[in-house]
């Protein structure tokens, strides 16, 4: 997905929040609006806003001298998620259909308020999005590719939400590698998160080479590169990763909330949708193609 | 009131807001960001908002060549309002409170969705909001400085609402200055607004010089500052006028509606309050405050 006009002056919010969450002091946040500004007049409006915000929390990083802004908000989160880990396990072993209740729960940690509310609350608010349809779903061509698969890449996106991962990934009852970001960016999940989470014990943690918000695919590593290209199944959790990946030509399922009007336009749902789409733009080997 | 950097990202979205009136060609859309990221750069947070929204829609004239992107909008809101102005002359005639119900017609205009309602709708909207408290009222005191003014000065904001203030006016029953933008910015009445939206037959129509979304002080016209600072009573509209009048320091009545979470914060009331406040930064000549 390439950058919109819109993207512009959210880069510009971002990186103010970013700021907001390290230091109050107002000569700084200036400071970190000013180099802002000054990158998002030479951006290339055809890169991915994921590539863009990459560059925005390194402004972030660099000025305000911290490497991970939002660490203490993601320890929180972790221990909120893995406080009901256990009634969520329960929900999906006792679900009529365990695996689409496994996936509602694995994007229910993208939808809830987590650092807000207490464990009951954010219990309750699972249980209610398990009973939300989704405005995409891809579901049954999930299922049947996730039976011919040997070897699947899941594409983690933000801490707390990567507790909820945990649930899905036991259910897929295949070998899962889980890709993280390179660097911490905004919340999203790190190696160290991605351990924390206790995704260690049902995955093969790999590190993505990203230091983006979102998968960029000429900045990845090696490693991730040739995963991504040979697994049979690719799960991409979250807004960042589709705006890097929704244009990459492979099969990818895309399980995510819109949380921006870009977004919500370019996938022409409604904001707040709820999302599991596989890649429109998937052009099989064979020549064939979904469109 | 000084510029918050909560205001920076603001000003970027304002700037793609007021170009995409005028044109969706993405080139000049963002040569219109670029500048305005530009000028952000190096503006002075001491100075008020309104000051750097004046820069910030004098670029997008300067590129779009464009100089009243609003034009139509306003001509519509015009239309809108004056369709319903004997309804609105006939409420306030049959009020238990005159004056409140004028003062609230006058606020209605500010609050109502103009260009997307018919005019059987935005009469109901009138009705719905007359019933509303304000959040902040100074009305008592606003009553009591009436009765002893010779002359009034009256300080506009948006096309439409204009129509209202007419009704306002009406009902002030003292001589009133009415005063415009130097030139359109946003959807700000201007002369010639003020002349179609019928105030010269109410009010004296005068240029304030300020080519802002407020009135700046130190732009404002030799006449404008006069009656300013000679006037027996000042009644301001909206945001703009409150952002760039707050500290000067003379007894001013705002009256306006909280739209954005600065001013909000400013004022410490929640966003979409109604307010009508007497200037809290006021110091009579005779040494004493309201403070």
């Amino acid at each position: 997905m390439k950058t919109y006009l819109d993207c512009i002056p959210c880069f510009v919010q971002q990186s103010l929040r970013a700021g907001r969450m390290v230091t109050s002091d107002e000569i700084i946040l200036k400071r970190i609006l000013d180099e802002t500004c000054a990158l998002l007049r030479n951006i290339s409006m055809q890169s991915t806003p994921a590539e863009t915000g990459g560059m925005v929390y390194e402004i972030v990083r660099k000025i305000t001298g911290v490497n991970d802004p939002y660490k203490k908000i993601k320890e929180q989160h972790i221990r909120e998620t893995k406080a009901i880990y256990p009634e969520l396990e329960y929900l999906v072993e006792n679900a009529d259909d365990r695996l689409l209740t496994a996936v509602k729960t694995a994007i229910a940690g993208n939808i809830i308020d987590l650092g807000i509310n207490k464990s009951f609350d954010i219990l309750k608010d699972v249980v209610d999005i398990l009973k939300q349809d989704f405005t995409i779903s891809d579901y049954d061509a999930f299922k049947m590719q996730l039976e011919k698969t040997t070897t699947i890449l899941y594409i983690g996106d933000n801490v707390g939400e990567s507790v909820f991962d945990k649930i899905l990934i036991k259910e897929l009852g295949k070998p899962v590698q889980y890709a993280v970001r390179s660097v911490p960016v905004i919340n999203d999940v790190t190696m160290e998160d991605a351990i924390a989470s206790g995704l260690d014990e049902v995955a093969e943690l790999i590190d993505s080479g990203c230091k983006t918000p979102g998968i960029v695919l000429r900045q990845a590593s090696k490693q991730f590169l040739e995963r991504f290209w040979s697994s049979d199944l690719v799960i991409s959790k979250g807004q960042g990763n589709y705006e890097g990946l929704s244009d990459c030509g492979r099969q990818i399922f895309f399980l995510l909330k819109t949380k921006c009007p870009v977004i919500s336009n370019h996938l022409n749902v409604k904001e707040n949708a709820i999302v599991f789409l596989e890649n429109p733009l998937f052009f099989p080997a064979d020549g064939s193609s979904n469109l």
